[in-house]
């Protein structure tokens, strides 16, 4: 193989499987850093996904031992006003994009996960954690809050528990994850992937158009006050009960068979 | 006795002894669902208890191995949008209904909580779950997301939690719903009525008008941002502290005695 | 010593020492209630302390067996609407000021905390509890519902449990209190001030600036929605990036070094 047509090692792992859609961040050599570019990559694939009715759900993984470290030290020093923005911006673009798309995200959490990395672990919709996991959002060690990886995480976890984390920097377990709600599951290492199947076999079950309704439905209401919410929630809820699917459901479930989506 | 004079039996037994006001969903043999029928039961029974000054505290339990599964399949076949509307807003106003009553509403857990019966132990002010409780939103699996269940579950616990129980239907346990913070105490089945009565007790100690004025003042300050909820919180509590019952609270407990409210 | 030159013991001791200020309720005979008086003292402590760039971490803690009980009763009986105002608004005050100072605030309980005094725990950014440490907000059983305690404790706490302590009074342990977020940590009496002392030393090794930046950013974005959020807190981030402290801390990480922050 000449050394011209030689492959870049693609910083994104993607690969589709059934319906399932594993993201793998493959900068192991850098901790899995969220780079310019692996940022870029990550959103024009979650667009591609957003776009592919064949795409069910999403796994959110990494190679190496760690996770993700956030982002990329050696792309912070000595950057102009634009050059941060732009940065943050991305970031936080990607870390919206996964409340946006239609297809729920579970990450697959099986190291260290640090700052945009925890970040990262709070904006997907479920999280299963390796017992070897760890969470911490240390910006503040080196000079830099954790001020848009905070968005997410105190939405996820009690104030003073996310409080302590951003102040001290310092590392909780993923038993703690768990008790505090950063985290769905805590399993050996050995058990991740058999977790992380058990949830997306149960999503796959579903209809994706009512997955996707109710994931869209759930961070719209969530931002409204309760009366509000209430008379959106029946505005979903009565367009969701008109759709195929819906009735679909309610005979096979009254004439005991398995249902059969169509989706639409 | 004749068949036309023999009474439908009641879907909600309402029975009320010395200030509290028991309602017990008493269609067991459809598993309590709630029918539009019984959707109304309960609104125009919440409506008369919240101008009865002598009923104090409610308790909401139900009759049978389950608790209530939400709404009845057999009323969601094939109905127009306007039904669709008119079931799920009136679901939605009984469960506003439990939030704006003034007296105190407790959620008396003995069996499975599903969907729109999840949703009411979710909008009760407090709950009570047996050992043997049970709680989920399962509508996902039969077509229809648990778009308006989900209004009160992700007030009531954390995001991740919230967004697994829709995501995938399944079922958590009374200790996982306790240490979720969906019920206040989990009890052997045995005991249910028991610590029922220990909070009615509690409550009934109190004056009813101050219970009136901070169970609405919770829900009142609960959405909106910090500032502008103490800012209201300090009218609350200076009209509050105007009145009789405080100044009786007040001069009881200096003088080591029971206070004797009049509730205005 | 004549009795006309006797010094007042001071209702709220402040120590200073390598930048912790220490503030201590003393008015243990009173178990430390929060008198017109003392609520003057702490606003005029905190602002004082705000404008001091050499005071960088602020412990609140309590002399005697109580950390404190709250409003202090012989100033409720009989008073003006006016007056009870004042006292609540001068309350409300405090607690706010609590969250907008620029440092950290670690709450110290050592024992009891009730009414107002549960707020303060509830109101500083951190808290480490003694196991002798309860927590309850029971003006409900004096007729004075703790309806400013409630605007923090309902931020730190799930609502089923919070709407338990307001409406019985009843009182929590430490432990509990944990399991709910009220505190991070629950340690034996003994070891309160070590426990502090790590969570002080730990705040003292980071920029001050930073921790400020951080702190104000914690509670503006907690009370947007996330798009929201997302877009101010790129904002606060870029402006972070660009300050020497993070310029700063970026070299010395990729130097393997300590900081040396300016804090400007």
């Amino acid at each position: 193989m000449d050394a011209a047509t030689e492959r870049q090692p693609d910083e994104l792992e993607v690969r589709t499987e059934e319906g399932v859609v594993s993201l793998v961040l493959n900068r192991p050599e850098t901790r899995n850093a969220l780079s310019r570019t692996l940022l870029g990559r990550l959103e024009e694939t979650l667009d591609a996904i957003e776009a592919d009715p064949t795409a069910r759900v999403v796994v959110l993984g990494a190679h190496g031992p760690v996770f993700c470290a956030g982002h990329d030290l050696s792309e912070m020093t000595n950057r102009s006003e634009a050059e941060y923005r732009d940065l943050f911006a991305a970031c936080s673009r990607v870390m919206l994009q996964l409340r946006r798309l239609p297809q729920p995200v579970i990450a697959r959490v099986q190291g260290m996960a640090t700052a945009a990395g925890c970040q990262l672990v709070a904006a997907c919709d479920l999280a299963v954690a390796s017992t070897e996991a760890r969470f911490a959002t240390p910006g503040v060690k080196i000079g830099l809050f954790c001020t848009t990886p905070m968005v997410p995480l105190v939405r996820a976890i009690p104030d003073k528990a996310a409080m302590e984390m951003l102040l001290t920097g310092a590392a909780i377990s993923a038993e703690r994850a768990l008790a505090l709600g950063l985290v769905n599951r805590v399993v050996a290492a050995g058990e991740l992937d058999l977790t992380i199947q058990e949830l997306t076999a149960a999503i796959l079950a579903m209809s994706p158009l009512v997955i996707r309704l109710g994931k869209r439905a759930f961070y719209e209401l969530r931002d409204l006050d309760e009366p509000a919410a209430y008379a959106r929630a029946v505005e979903v809820m009565t367009d969701n009960a008109l759709r195929h699917d819906a009735q679909e459901g309610f005979a096979a479930f009254l004439q005991k068979r398995r249902p059969v989506w169509t989706g639409d």
